[in-house]
């Protein structure tokens, strides 16, 4: 059972139907979004009637889920999510490319290619500071210089910065340089870690662990929504099977699957689901064909002196092939790539979820686009709302203006 | 070493080839094409110079090739092979859609299968007379009766005909009736199969085992043209992984990885792939934007009465729905789907290997289709040939008019 | 609905069953076995009142089974089937080693290994005359002069042939030769092949595929007993998983499984499933451990010269090794390693099934083996019974008894 | 290159051999172990002569390894390396079972079960405090409670105990509590965390991931022994694969595989491995006809009344029989059970690595075991050294002995 209280609920409302579940033999587990309480109470769902919850104070309405993972699907909010991360909208009809390189290796060049990407039409900037290696001898990233260097670049470019944090003791350090906290495939069940990103208000990119069935997935992410923070964006980015001729098999039916189950937005990164620079154009068109709400790719100047990853980087001809190809079928399906600047009107306001958003339904519906709207917890059940003049990009966070004005 | 022999070399021209291979340490193999004999000498690569051969009366030129596949490498022919299949042509610019449903059940409901698909788009009419069960105890499809009504199909909506053979012993007797020969997932490794269905001169559709790697699927199909018959479709359908939430996983990077392997056109079946009907439009979609040469699909009028598969049947509204979005896609990266009639001058005169046709390179290009040209086998190393007014479908197949009529 | 005959039961009898199976809307399938028919009326399992049937003439009993799989169920048949292969016993407490080159490759070579062996503690010879690999430019085995070859192996040594068939049309020329049919890994689903060895009443050696689940496994044995054909080994030989330090992923799990489901023997190769030499020795021991009824092992004088499978074949003192530590195991659970020659009076009469034998439930139990009885159909239900002094090795069949003379 | 210092190298003298290989070109890594120190030099193996390197002061020997991994391998330690987990030998003849409840679950059942198990064979205790769960509304584990509960039962029964840490920042919390840190399957590439307890000087049993090549679960171990943690004994528990007949596909094929590249113990659960309690025993006594160093089995006094992971729990009296089975297999292969109190002589006198131990070679060699002997680091390339009477058991630590005076 879960309660979605109302904005205004006071601590004691909560409390007082935290008792209420406690009384009928339910474990409550609290989630703090940024607008409002949600509380599920995990346990017989037969144990209370929700429509008795429904009378006690502050409670907005109950949801009853079937599913193991309650907050992540779409029984609890039929409607797509929309993340806004630094301003950059994943889940609605546009469709954000995240591009960089596999390591922050250089201050030179990693202003080179985020310069290069904001021109190219990429949406944010990645790149890894701490970097998870099979061998303790292979290069572990350059720590905090390299979060030093993803924030100048941000502030170059206006681009927004994903980045790894591979512990919960580092989240503090990479939330203050970070617009997006990935988590990496190999943490995908690394539940203290997904506990202190949910801790946090920060937009996650949970990465899908190779090993990980989509409904481990679900559940990795309802460990970070059950701690309150909403803005989860999930990342297919391959599965390990018998096949040796990729690095590992990206999985797009995965996509299909994870869009069907969950509200939550769902992207792709192809350079790690393949492991080849030739195969990741094909699988970055095929990515948005299933329904991806967004792209993960890597991208190098000169892919054959990367200090990793080299292999699976396309060029900088390659990033504008791919974005050429990918934009064309996007349009073909009624959506259309997102580009920094082209929308002032449509973005959204600051980070966060974004309601009353997204497409429904089938792909090629050629509907206009509504990626913005009023931030905030999502609102279960609810229809899409109108969404004034005032949300979304009409008031962008200072730095990002600024940042927009470089450039 | 592969010599490539003179479309008018005779056969002691082809003896004095065998013995010059042998005298060299060489074990040759010949494969009988439709238009010319094409011999492979197997052994160390550097016994024998190519050139020395060439010299060899009704040589036309010799190709070596370094991977384990022969006949099949891109390296023995660069551009793609077009395979025309009761005139419709596989591996062109054009996407042909197979459709139909898993098992021939009755006379009535294929024939309303059938006169739907020819008007909705389908290209050609799958069912399965022989159906391989997992249990002895399923339903093992009508046997002859299902051939026989197949064909009567054929003979109402013009639509070729692709049914699985099982054994050896079935290959005389379905080749009599089908326009396609189908080796499905789980005979992709029964060698005396392939070998029987390379004696015939009829195209193959080789659907990839669900454990075989890319490089055993491509040397599957070395066996069935080392036997002479250039027309094999390769045929991806999903593989088995960890992953239960669909019934397989649809592995579309082996989609791009053949297609860079092989010049052999590569179709795609997200029924079998994914299990669930929901999934199959996403992934056809996604399978198209990856590069694949066509589509195969189970449809059915009432899914829930079939009496196989029919949890990832479509309706015929969601075929239409997926007709439709599939040619969004193929049109947005300079393709077609293929649609009988359409095309008049376009199409392969009679079943088998069309050469100087396809698109090369990069998807998007928006060349015009050349899904046509003059039947024959495999021409390694030449470039695009032009096309002479009498090949293609000037001169459709007596049955392929009569039954165009009919509709 | 499973319904087991007296052995005296006439044609007439078994017509009347079927006839009332229909009337009830059930599927007969008729097992003809050695001494008794069987049959599995398919449908709903509460069309027809068990007790019903059992009052028509010539019906012994009625057996209701809720697998999938029926006549392998140890729900059908709860003991341990003893399967005799040319004289040597599988199933019972006595583990008999099955030895012998990848391929047959020439006669002296088989006479050494196959002289060796005899000596050495193998139970029977295995060799591939026809060799089903990946490539069609492999080596594809010698054929019937293969077959010829290990069928004079054994009238020199007394072991019998385990050998390969590849197609329907080959068995009746392979069974003339060799006293178990194999069925290779990548045909355990070519249903025709079964059905085909299932029309024989030769032992069948069923390896599981490589990408096959138990189930799936046991369902491919119950096309081989449904169509009477009761002698089956089962034969675990790795399955395909992304670990790449062994050529297959040895499942001894499915060991203890299959046990656990089926009444059929289940043996173990630990040269397909392992791929390297070093391996099969500790793999072997394991195999014995968990509980496997046979081993079957590729030995070759000198493995660096095999035509194939080198890499996992014994040399002869890793073979003596391996009898030595496996019968170290065996002993220690109560079993022992099978040799010709020890026990005279406790081998089985002629190829089929033994019933009466074999161990029950836990190992170390430390029984005294019976590995010999009575041949027949499975007895359903029936206890162990006690075996007269005239059963088992005391008749055995000429070819054996002369053969064994030899030695 | 691997540089091994003298136990009496001064910091100088490590940093003198740190400079030396930084002027090369070489990145220092420096393993701080119980005796002495360790430095692997990072980059190409050619850049600097080994000799040269031998000169410096303070240096025993240079070796170089091939492999990745470098501190885990054979070729850096032939000999078997022994740990010492709470005087229990993990490595040496004699072979420890750890066992206990999955989850800590109460005082009082704790007990019954640490009891039962000092008096059955069992050489450690194992149980939950913090548990990993896939759900977050799963039972989490009773925390700090759980540790206290576990160090209680140590002080009653004497046996030391085994128990999961989730979390760098958890470390210190376990440590003072644990006799071994266990990392599950899901942190296997859980980087900080390895660091961690790689920084700890207790022992760490470290879990193969379950979709990790054995190649990953070596470099696992290698961030450990490079933190200059030699005391890292590893586990098999079972990989992902298709087959769902069990839970995971426990692959003992790894244990060869492991035993024949590193030199560190390998461990086997099978409860994990299988997920269902039936097949536990066959597959405890395949793990150690492979070649297992021990055991780690959940066992619950009521498995259908256990908080998580009761189908995979073994109940007392199973319990028993698998320590009676798995004894004789030890015994059939020159092994033996370790068990509390029945070797004064032969223990190690305080948990560490122990060398100069363990069995080298082929199975069933039958030797007396050596399970004890000097602790102490590595010795790279020492034959087995004669150990004296004072070493091992014979100063046991205070609090085993009081504890085995209680039992």
């Amino acid at each position: 059972m879960i309660v979605i209280m109302h904005p205004h609920a006071t601590p004691d409302d909560v409390e007082q139907v935290k008792e209420r579940l406690r009384q009928a033999g339910l474990r409550p587990y609290v989630a703090q979004g940024d607008e409002r309480v949600v509380i599920h109470g995990h346990g017989n769902p037969r144990a209370l009637d929700g429509q008795q919850v429904e009378t006690l104070r502050g409670v907005e309405r109950v949801v009853t889920v079937s599913r193991p993972y309650k907050l992540a699907s779409r029984e609890f909010r039929p409607e797509p999510t929309v993340v806004a991360a630094g301003g950059v909208p994943f889940g609605g009809d546009a469709i954000p490319i995240i591009a960089g390189p596999c390591s922050v290796e250089s201050e030179a060049g990693l202003l080179e290619i985020a310069g290069f990407l904001r021109r190219a039409g990429g949406a944010a900037l990645r790149g890894g500071a701490f970097k998870p290696r099979t061998s303790p001898y292979s290069f572990q990233g350059l720590g905090q210089e390299g979060l030093r260097l993803l924030a100048l670049a941000r502030q170059v470019t206006g681009l927004p910065v994903v980045t790894e944090v591979m512990a919960p003791e580092q989240v503090e350090q990479v939330a203050a340089y970070a617009d997006v906290l990935q988590i990496g495939a190999r943490n995908m069940q690394n539940f203290p870690l997904l506990q202190a990103v949910g801790r946090t208000r920060k937009p996650v990119l949970l990465k899908r662990g190779f090993m990980a069935t989509v409904e481990e997935w679900l559940l990795a992410a309802e460990y970070i929504l059950a701690e309150g923070n909403p803005h989860v964006i999930l990342c297919e980015r391959g599965i390990r099977t018998f096949e040796t001729s990729t690095r590992n098999t990206l999985d797009l039916n995965a996509v299909a699957v994870a869009k069907s189950l969950t509200h939550l937005p769902v992207i792709v990164d192809p350079s790690h689901g393949t492991g080849h620079r030739e195969y990741v154009i094909p699988l970055a068109r095929a990515a948005v064909a299933v329904g991806a709400d967004g792209l993960i790719v890597e991208v190098h100047p000169r892919p054959d002196q990367a200090l990793s990853d080299g292999n699976q980087s396309l060029d900088f001809a390659q990033f504008q092939q791919l974005v050429e190809e990918v934009e064309a079928v996007a349009r073909a399906l009624g959506r259309r790539l997102f580009r920094h600047g082209d929308e002032p009107g449509r973005q959204a306001a600051r980070d966060g979820t974004v309601t009353g958003a997204g497409r429904e339904g089938r792909a090629g519906a050629g509907r206009e686009g509504r990626g913005d709207g009023q931030p905030g917890l999502p609102r279960p059940g609810e229809p899409d709302v109108p969404v004034g003049p005032a949300a979304g990009g009409a008031a962008p966070s200072p730095r990002r203006a600024a940042a927009g004005g470089g450039n």
